[in-house]
Formats: structure tokens, C-alpha cells, sequence
């Protein structure tokens, strides 16, 4: 059936649903080249303000799939689960949770990405382990997953390259904030991955990109909604992101968290949001009879790691980079550490060059923030509340900056609260959404 | 003040006003290429789903005029006043109206286009006559309006190159049915055009741009508050365009039919609309005392008509082209002419090559319409209905199929309607509109 770009741009600009073929013909032809920019940041710019509905974010999502290549990861002897977090600030859990689902007996294929601005990425944190290599065939992806179980690896060229256009697209066109196109970038990604099963940390708060519940809700039932239509098993929790995870921000301290972590120790609400993925995780796989948490105490969890690591490159007992320079900044009263904001730390440990502003930069892998003290926990005047770790000393004063204002000590007491709030799984999800 | 093409999208897309600088700033930025075309029809599509309002969409104007150069019309001996119409079929009113307000003492600075569609374009409409050309340099429109008083010509190069580039980004990015933008469109070229007074002729109907009336006076108000806001006295006369205006459709044909109302003759409702239009002109022009009626009647207007051609080379003495073949439609039974779609007529007229479907075609001078029976008058069995004008016989059956169904014979009585609905002028204009 022949289309032209304005009549699929007006379908969607005057309300009306995007048919099967208009998504197909106008993801495929905006690949090609054949739809120009201007003509997909009108479509885009409609759907932002128009919503798409179930039916039609699971095609767009499929067609973006559709225009590049997959990877198969059928044959292999293990089911496979992976996880994706929408970023957070200290969100260290894929270090320690790929090779613990790994250790309970599942296939990880864990395809991760670079920071940008207060978030870091999961390959950026683990370069910081000497030798360690991101990028991966797929061949060497699927062999690894077949004998080690686990693999944390750059994604491949050539899957979804209509969303890694797109992406670039919305960036300069205002048509970023759009749940039905945040959900279709993430799942094409996901999908052209070929997992089984898919977990998702939906990540809600001042340090998340959905910083309200509602909106948080949105995305994480559009996501699982699309793994469904799509033939994979998927669920989302719904977790807090209104304090740092963990008290590590910045790529080699928070794989020193995650060693902890696998080591049975690590904060509180790492090891709480680890075991309740992994748990999410095992279910899909088919095997809810494993105890992720035996598995950590034991150390299976850990040799899982070694052998990850060792596999790419990875020296796991090489001493990490350690910065050339830290600065405390201490309690300035006693009471109960009230909030820490999430935002202001990944941002003060962006500046003190844990993170990237610009894609072509570089970072370093020393750098960041450690957080002395967590919200619900009290402290005394002159205590060390957080440390900055940095190799820029001249980046220290922008990064107090940002901090300033970013915690508050109170009098009362508190009780500290479950970072999962909601759990999404399948069921009949209609209406359109923005 | 620094801006980002990014922020102003998203001002926009968030349904917050645009300030003056933000405006002035990203259409002088488009202008530039400094904002790229996909930031642009991102923009234009939050703008037509999100609206302008009044003080916005009269800023944006004026943006696109500053956008390029303008014609300096002061210090004329004449009052200026200027008449644009949205656009209609067998709208022939500019040739006849130019000449009829000069005859009456203002100057008349006609700059015109090109037809595009089912709708003529007046340039088009006067190269049937021998030797007429449309362009003229800006210092020769002064002198012709100085000497003669009317002008009709191409609008000379440079004027709101703003609004050049942004309607081809329009049309292939669904972003034209925005009021805001329509206005801004046909104000720019207005405004840049010097031009003391303007009086709108907004139509709607099946023929015209605007096919329902409430879009229409909505137009009408934007045009109009543009027009006031910038400094120039303006107002609206909102008129029927259901069916043909007047007899003849196409260009020679059209140009037959004018020259017969300025010999004082020529269809009821083509001089009625002649003479309301040119009543809302002169009292613009602070020339209320003038009878355009009696001017008419006394030849004066064609004497006019007479220098106005000549004075651009043309011979009004010259016979019209002539098609080499007709074809008359009968009328399928007796009774009253009820309906005769203007549309239908209209692309029919343009099938038969008196019009273009894309800007790079010729056009037919002698080709087109002419319609032998109006709504409202009585028909015989028989007797001819229309009659098919054309160079190109093979054109006739395409222009015969979209003229089936295009006319409604009844036994009814009906009265002729006035064709002005409505008259719009400046008056506190206040909301968004779309």
C-alpha cells in the first residue's frame, strides 16, 4: 500500500490511530532516508502531544526492531532474562546482579550503554576494572552466555538503527519527554537483544528521568506492555530514586559497592533491590526455586563475577583506580539525615568528572561522590556526611555548588522505606498514553 | 538575550506562550539556518496543536517580515489600501476592484501570486492578456502608483523570506491548517508590502481554503489583530464561496468577465462583492464620499483599467485567447439550479489546464469553465450548463468526472443570498486559537 509522510503525519496530528502499515512504512522509509528529518520530528512532535495507544507503541516498537539487525540468542542451554534500569544515581545493580541471576542457573545478556549527564552507564563503571573490554561479536556474546552465563557488553551496531536516529532526532527537537516514544527507544533496544524475558527497574524521584510516580507508572506499563505484544515475558518494578542507591556514585566506587554486594555484604538497599530483580528475574526464567540470596552468602555469586570479568579482559583482583584527591564535607548539625537528593549528588559527581556532559567525552574512572551517610540515619555535627573523589581538584568547588541545599538534617526520626513501590506485570492495558 | 531552538519548542509544546524575543529570535535564526528545518516543523506542529494567541501570532508576523526586506510606500500622493482574498474559484474580483478604488483616488498596491489547485492565481489571470508582464522593480510600483494609482504585480523577491521557507516546510510536514500560521503567512507578505490599509476577503465554502465558517472567522479575527497590531488599518469581510463567484472560471475567461463589470455589467454577484469590497477600501483610505457604483457606471473605472494594463505593457484593446476546443454539459432535466459545487468547478477548470497541480507547470490562458446557469436560476431540459474550455481535448473526460454529482437540479424555488456572511474589524481579539 503506497503512503506519503503528511498523510501518516496528519493520521496522528488529528488524533487518529497509526495503522500497522503507516508505523511499518514510515519507520522503514525514515531509515532509508525517504521520510525526511523535518518530516519525523512533526510525527514526533504529534505523538508527544497526541499519545499513541498500546496497539500502536508495540508496532512502532517492532518496526524500529524490524530496521536493523537481531541478535539470536535461540539454542542456547540456559534461558535467558536480562534487566534494564531507566538510570539512576549510584544504579550499580547490574554489576552485581547479572552474574548472581547467572550463578541461579539463567543466561544474562546484559547489552548496556555509556553515561550522559547525571546517570552513569554500566560499561563506563565497569572499564574501571583494569583490562576489562566492553565491545563483543556475537559470536563471542553467545558462546560467552552458553559457558559463563553472564555477559555485561557493549550493544552491537546495527540493532534498531531507526531508534538511534530517532533518538538523536528528539534530542534537538523538544520530542524527548514522550512515554510511548521512550518505551519504543528502550524495548527496540531490548527486543533486538532476543531475550526471553526481560525485568524492568523503573526508576521514580528527583535523580530519575520520570521524576513523578504517575508518569513512572505510565512508562513502566507501556514497557511491559510492548514485551508482551512482542512475545516477551516481561515485568517492571516500580522503584524509588529520590536518594542515591547504594553510598557509591562514580564508576570505580560503585564496583567496589557491587564487589561488597557480591561478597554478602553491601548497603541495605542495594542488596534489597538486587534480590527483589533477581527474584523478578528467576520467576520469568522458569527457575523460582533458586535463592538468590543462598547463592550471594555463599559465594557463587562472587566466582560468577570472577569468571564474568575474566572472560572480557578483566583482571577482578587488580586494585581499582583510586582518585588523586578527596574533600569531605561534614554534617554542619546533628540529627536525622532527612533527604539526600539524588539529582544534585549525580550531578556534583558528574562535575568532579565521574560522568560526561557531551558524548565524546571522556571520564574518569576514579571519580565521585561517597555518600558517609544515608537518609533515615543519624549523624553528629563535624561527621563526615559525604566524600568527593576527584583527579581534578579545580572541579571541587562546582561540585559543592550543586550539593548545596542537597540534604537536610532534622530532629525527627524516621524508619527507612522499601525503594520498591509498585510492581507492573502484564494484564489488559489500553488507552493512549503521552 | 541567549535562546536555545530547543527551549522554544518546548515552551511551546508545553502550552506556554512564546515571548517577543523568543519569536524574533528563532524566526530570525530559521532564516539564517542557524534553526534547522527539523527544529522548525517541530515547532510549527506544537503550534498548531497548542495555538497562538493574539500577541504571539501578531509578533511571529512581524518577525517573518523583519525576516527580509520591505517596500517603502510612504510619501505617495494617495491613501494606500490593498485587497487579498483567501482564495476562491472564478474569484476575479482583484482585476476589477484595482482599477475601480485607483478611479476613486487611493493607490493600490496589488502584489499577487501564482495559482496553485483548484483555485487561480491573478498574475496567471492578467498573462492572458497580450503583453502584460507581472514583474516590476519596487521603484517602478512607486511610480506606477504615483502615476496611475494601481498595481497589480509579483511580489518582488526578498519580502518575508521567512515565510517562503516555512510554507515549503509546511507543506510536506502537515503543518498548514494552523490559523496562527495561515495568518502569519498572508500578513508577512502584506505587511512587507508597505501597504497603509487592507481590507481581507475571507472565504468559505467548498471552493475555499476555509470550508466551514467558524474556521473562517476565526481566520478573519487572526488576520485582522495581526494587521491592527502592526500598525495598518484592517479589516475582514467573510464571504460565500459555495459556488463559482460569477460565470467565467479560468484565466482569459475570468479577465472577459471583469472587464465587463467595469463597463458596467458582468454577473450580480461578482459586482456585488466588487462594490462591498471597494466601499470597505475607501473608507479605510479616508475616501468614504467615493461612489464606487457611480464610477463603474461612468467608464471611469475601465478608462482606469485601460492605463493600469498598458502602463505594464499590456494591449487591453488586444482580443483574449480563445480555446481551440468546448464541450457543454446540458442540463439532465428540468427545474431549479439548487447547488453547483465550486470546488468540483474548480478543479475541473484546472484539469482542463486553466490551473497547476504542481508550481513548475504551465497554464492554459484560454482553458476553463464557464458556468451557464448559477444556483438560484431557473433550467430547461437541454439547455447548456457548463462549458468546458480546453486546448487539450483528451483533458475533457477528467474534467467531466470530477463535475458528476458536482450540480443539483430541484423543483424548489430559492433566493439568491448575499454573498458577505460576515464583517470582521478590530475589536479586543483576545485567546489562542489553532
Amino acid at each position: 500500500m503506497a503512503h506519503s509522510a503528511v498523510d501518516v503525519i496528519r493520521t496522528k496530528r488529528d488524533g487518529r490511530p497509526l495503522t500497522a502499515d503507516q508505523i511499518d512504512w514510515v519507520i522503514e522509509s525514515y531509515t532509508r532516508g525517504e521520510v525526511a528529518e523535518e518530516q519525523m520530528s512533526a510525527l514526533a512532535m504529534a505523538i508527544l502531544l497526541r499519545g499513541m495507544d498500546a496497539t500502536e507503541t508495540a508496532r512502532w516498537t517492532a518496526a524500529m526492531v524490524s530496521s536493523g539487525r537481531t541478535l539470536d540468542l535461540g539454542g542456547l542451554r540456559r534461558p535467558t532474562v536480562d534487566k534494564h534500569s531507566t538510570g539512576g544515581v549510584g544504579d550499580k545493580i547490574t554489576l552485581a546482579l547479572t552474574p548472581l541471576v547467572a550463578a541461579c542457573g539463567a543466561a544474562v545478556p546484559q547489552l548496556s550503554g555509556r553515561g550522559l549527564g547525571h546517570t552513569g552507564g554500566t560499561l563506563d563503571k565497569l572499564e574501571s576494572v583494569p583490562g576489562w573490554r566492553a565491545s563483543l561479536s556475537p559470536d563471542e556474546i553467545r558462546s560467552r552466555l552458553d559457558s559463563v552465563g553472564a555477559v555485561v557488553c557493549a550493544a552491537t551496531e546495527g540493532l534498531a538503527p531507526a531508534d538511534r536516529k530517532l533518538y538523536a532526532l528528539r534530542d534537538v527537537t523538544a520530542t524527548v519527554e514522550s512515554v510511548p516514544l521512550i518505551a519504543g527507544s528502550i524495548m527496540s533496544k531490548k527486543l533486538a537483544e532476543g531475550t526471553q524475558s526481560l525485568v524492568l527497574d523503573v526508576k521514580c524521584g528527583s535523580g530519575a528521568f520520570m521524576t513523578d510516580r504517575t508518569r513512572g507508572r505510565e512508562l513502566a506499563e507501556a514497557l511491559v506492555s510492548i514485551g508482551i505484544a512482542n512475545g516477551v515475558n516481561t515485568s517492571a518494578l516500580l522503584t524509588a530514586m529520590s536518594a542515591p542507591l547504594g553510598r557509591a556514585v562514580g564508576n570505580a566506587l560503585e564496583v567496589a559497592e557491587a564487589v561488597e554486594v557480591l561478597r554478602g555484604g553491601g548497603p541495605a538497599d542495594v542488596v534489597e533491590l538486587t534480590l527483589a530483580l533477581a527474584g523478578e528475574m528467576l520467576e520469568h526464567a522458569g527457575l523460582p526455586a533458586a535463592d538468590p540470596a543462598e547463592v550471594l552468602a555463599s559465594g557463587r555469586a562472587y566466582a560468577q563475577w570472577e569468571r564474568m570479568i575474566a572472560a572480557q579482559g578483566g583482571d577482578p583482583d587488580a586494585p581499582l583506580p583510586r582518585a588523586a584527591h578527596t574533600h569531605t564535607v561534614a554534617a554542619p548539625e546533628s540529627g536525622t539525615l532527612a533527604t539526600l537528593d539524588a539529582y544534585a549528588v549525580g550531578v556534583a559527581a558528574c562535575r568532579l568528572g565521574a560522568g560526561r556532559t557531551r558524548k565524546e567525552d571522556d571520564v574518569q574512572h576514579a571519580a565521585g561522590v561517597l555518600c558517609m551517610a544515608k537518609p533515615g540515619e543519624h549523624v553528629r555535627w563535624g561527621q563526615p556526611l559525604l566524600e568527593l573523589h576527584t583527579d581534578s581538584p579545580d572541579a571541587v568547588p562546582a561540585a559543592l555548588e550543586v550539593l548545596e541545599g542537597a540534604f537536610e538534617i532534622t530532629d525527627a526520626e524516621m524508619t527507612r522505606e522499601s525503594l520498591v513501590l509498585d510492581r507492573v506485570v502484564g494484564s489488559e492495558m489500553t488507552g493512549s498514553s503521552r
